[in-house]
């Protein structure tokens, strides 16, 4: 089999985001779009994979580390001016080429290998990916003879109104052989009206070489989509979102707004689980299966067993159980694990806590920097004082221990196995095993009293 | 007026929504399909319905109790098979039998009723619902002779190329005068690709006996949809959600984004009330005239008065009264009751409370298990404490009490009229009416404390 | 410069809306459909707005007080009777003037000025603003000659087949020569099926008197919708949202869903601030660069700084100052001021506050009637008590102090500058600046005493 190579070109400014940050480096569902691009192209087995990194080069090669090499273009002075970069890293290899762009996020890795066995069967020298679409005002048209073979590509403002009814456009996604490519590149000039060096003006040169040249059309035009401001990458977005959502609906996951959902690239969902309206599932999510999950609830970086429900809430970086039950209004914060059979009612925020199996806290708590023990059940109101201004320490609630409500366990504290601890209590002193803790006030009665208090209506 | 009879097709395995639960049973608008299609069917006064069960029989059955006759199709041999399954039950009446598919939920009484009607007016022994359909790709075409009646069926696999450039597209859906229906289901044979019993075969064969064969074409293509995957299942509940949504809306309901609101079938709602986006109303709920429900609210089975605002909350199960106000970031639970003008603020929680006239429960509380009076305050952060680990209680507070913050009221214990909790205090004993009770330590000032606190910062 | 007046045409009762409210209050993005059309014409610098009012006379003239001046017309007898009852205001004025409708909210001042601009440039007595669209059903058709020039306006019931094909349709927005309007008004006369008085009928006299008649075709039909139910309500804003969030994202701005974000037509957004799904702005919002808004927040007349998370929460008519944090689930409420780096986590409620510079409320708080210092943390579940059952107190905290968890503040009540509250503390006296304040009951641990208790598990 061939060597194969992809060039992305990532060194444009894009001005028309209006953005400090970089174009390619602007998201959708929740990854840069430069990313899905190395993603897609990742997934066929590249021998080299070469960025072309000019404006905010520092953070785009941050954003992709590891995944491909990177060439510096310091002037950005065109498409072939970009490709010609990676002269240095390709110019001794044979083999195939293809050239991306950064800004199109939504080609798909089939597309590519469709593009390049194509490229490869007919034995061309270069191949263009074409799309067919009903209004291609500003594209390039791609202009054929009468057999059907390329011509040539001209772009949308100098073309005729002849070449303009063409409806078969350059997607800016092409293949080359890889010694032809680097052999004419320097060939291509800049005289033309932007005074910039174009790359299909290296299809020209090589046609006139007598190369054959030769074109794939996908029927999916949506995949070459460039995003050139904001409003483009909304659309891009809703195109992504659209085909992630179908893919979980064919897989068994019911969604029942798909157009009100947000899954990132990378999230599994197991079979008969529901999403309701209002879901963000974003970065390394995993969800088994049979569970509920919202509406409105935002999950990111969190494993999920089965049977779970989690509505209108919010979770980041933690591992919820099977058949536990999260919500409405809690919020799981990094570096807990909820187990099996857990519920986390109303109101509830967890930070950084082991919370064992069929362990309760049904409303109003905060438990930070904790390991709570199964069976346990903590009180309305009750909290972990975690943080006494300087430092955070930990709590300790071992099995089937009972928090009263609106307690304080003033950390570093251990309440033991089965203890219980009366309601109002602030706890500074560990409480043994099986023991009862109380510390309150008692209660006083005055009768007639509110009769005195001018303040009372 | 004839008798009229139901054939409902709910056997089918339903294999592309890769689901535990049977295809019919996956919900749109909250409601299982089947059941959308029997509840259409029900208001026509049909003298028997019969639905043909197969596939997670009991579950069907459980479902419709009450609402048709069940007849078990052991085998899905297919739809003529499916319907002969009913003979027993039908084969001695005389009158009309629609047939409709139970995974076809948006099909309309009135678009039934059409059908039946053009049917008994034509005198047919069958007739078909067919639709207009601008890409009729893998529907059965409508075949018409010169003079305009029906031909014949053919189905797209089969079609020539000129027949499938017909638009005329079978729905499925078909009238059949009974006795004829039956006197020729046994005849249709298996002898096809598939080896099925089709039922448009029985009408081929009535026309071939010379019968009358008519047809009806509905302008509303929509209402024939079936569904046989999830991606067909969310695009059916978006149809049925708008048509639910536009029926408010003409009636005096202003839903500022119908495209991102859910409403039940069921639902009723009073004239000038304003539903914000992320709005789900599910179940039996009916709200009054000019209340305000949303942004971003969840109300399930409830009873919502007039003039009522329910912002960013959640309610199931419970009456809620005029002129209240709730949220945002509330919770009401199964069989509380809010009487009119209460005020139930933010991050509150209430189950299975009375909660009287004008009361108000502002910030942070819990009120489980209680009769709360009118004119009472319930501070900030005041709880009941229902639940000993054991068994719940229940906690009264009567008339124009004021519970002070973050009070604990030990239940079972009564708080009386008009009197005053103080901040702070656990309430383990009952308060008399109009008495003070407090039950909290005295406040210790150790001036300049903090420079010996070698944690404080 | 010629002197420019406008007629907005306001009187007509709305059937349709089925509602109490009069059909030309009911909003759109948060302003009265009316108010859209007068912000518009007023951004002309025209002499005189008049707005003819009729229905709800005194609500619509409440609404607009201030904006233009108001004529009553009693019966509403057709649009030319409408706008005669102007006569008063100004018939004796040189110059020229629009009439535009009160329920075409999408109108824009630009095409307002195009359409004025074309007519004076014409010297036009009468110019009609029209619109070229695909399915015209019920518009009144423009009928030209062979020359192109404006023969006349045919309503649709009124048609010929071959009239109906016409595509260029009345908008309803006309432009006319002041003195030559009110010279023909009164010959305008009812005699149609209607019984009305229609104002195109005095752009046939004045056509019949040999006066310029011209037509300017917008390209943008949407643009004058007319709203007659609240379907058309819904459809009307759901185009006026999309206006305003395109403007946004050409700014520079990261809408992830512009389907689902709400934002009033008055509202400032930094560059590279991010909106996430489910946001709503309304009224009098500012924010700036590079904040992180929602998802689910809703924002009303609040100023934002620069780089501040606002998630799932809920501010109206504060300041919120930058690189803060608040949210999940958080609620600020009128008058509060947030101060730069502050830090609002999650469940906590402000009222009427001012929270200092880098002061944190992480977790389950109330604050409310309180001045905070800087560099203050209130602890989890801590609460101002600011409410007696009568009267509203101020708390102040001052800076650096520390309140331990589950605190009450018993205003009114000063915590001194680096002062520290113990947790569990109910604090009804001053604190010392530097002093610990403490005011909780003992600990007791009864050992083995659980087995006692008959009521646990």
């Amino acid at each position: 089999m061939k060597k194969r190579f992809a060039v992305i070109l990532a060194a444009g400014q894009g001005t028309r985001m209006k953005s400090k940050l970089h174009k390619v480096l602007h998201a959708i569902c929740g990854k840069p779009m430069v990313e899905h691009v190395t993603d897609q192209v990742s997934q066929l087995g590249m021998d080299k994979i070469v960025t072309i990194v000019g404006h905010g080069a520092e953070e785009v090669k941050l954003q992709l580390e590891g995944k491909c090499l990177f060439v510096l273009q310091e002037e950005q002075l065109g498409t072939a001016h970009a490709v010609i970069q990676a002269k240095p890293l390709l110019k001794d290899e044979d083999g195939t080429t293809v050239v991306v762009c950064g800004d199109t996020p939504l080609i798909k890795a089939e597309t590519i290998e469709a593009l390049m066995k194509h490229h490869e069967n007919q034995g061309a020298k270069a191949t263009i990916l074409t799309a067919y679409v009903a209004n291609p005002t500003g594209y390039g048209r791609i202009i054929r003879d009468d057999a059907g073979h390329i011509e040539r590509i001209v772009e949308h403002k100098d073309a005729t109104q002849e070449e303009r009814e063409v409806k078969e456009i350059n997607t800016g996604i092409y293949c080359f052989d890889n010694k032809a490519l680097f052999s004419v590149l320097d060939k291509v000039s800049n005289h033309n009206t932007q005074g910039e060096y174009y790359l299909p003006d290296a299809i020209g040169i090589l046609k006139a070489k007598g190369s054959v040249i030769a074109a794939y059309q996908t029927d999916d035009f949506e995949q070459s989509l460039g995003v050139n401001d904001r409003v483009q990458l909304a659309a891009a977005e809703k195109i992504l979102q659209r085909r992630i959502n179908e893919f979980h609906m064919k897989n068994g996951v019911t969604i029942r707004d798909p157009e009100h959902t947000y899954i990132g690239s990378d999230v599994v969902i197991g079979q008969d689980t529901v999403i309701e309206p209002g879901v963000m599932l974003a970065g390394n999510v995993t969800i088994g299966q049979n569970c509920h999950i919202g509406p409105n609830t935002e999950i990111k970086n969190c494993h999920v067993g089965n049977d779970t429900t989690i509505r209108q809430s919010v979770a980041a970086d933690s591992a919820i159980g099977s058949h536990v039950q999260i919500g409405p209004f809690s919020h799981i914060r990094p570096l807990s694990e909820i187990a099996d059979d857990a519920k986390i009612g109303n109101f509830v925020e967890m930070k950084k806590v082991s919370f064992g199996r069929g362990s309760k806290a049904p409303h109003l708590s905060y438990i930070g920097d904790a390991e709570v023990g199964s069976g346990v059940n903590i009180g309305c109101g009750s909290i972990t004082v975690n943080y006494d201004g300087k430092n955070k320490y930990l709590t300790k609630i071992e099995d089937e221990a009972f928090i009263g409500c609106n307690s304080n366990l003033v950390s570093p504290v251990t309440i033991g196995k089965g203890a219980f601890v009366a309601a109002g209590s602030t706890i500074t002193n560990d409480v043994p095993g099986e023991a009862l803790s109380i510390a309150r006030a008692k209660q006083i009665n005055k009768e007639g009293y509110v009769q005195k208090l001018n303040f009372k209506k």
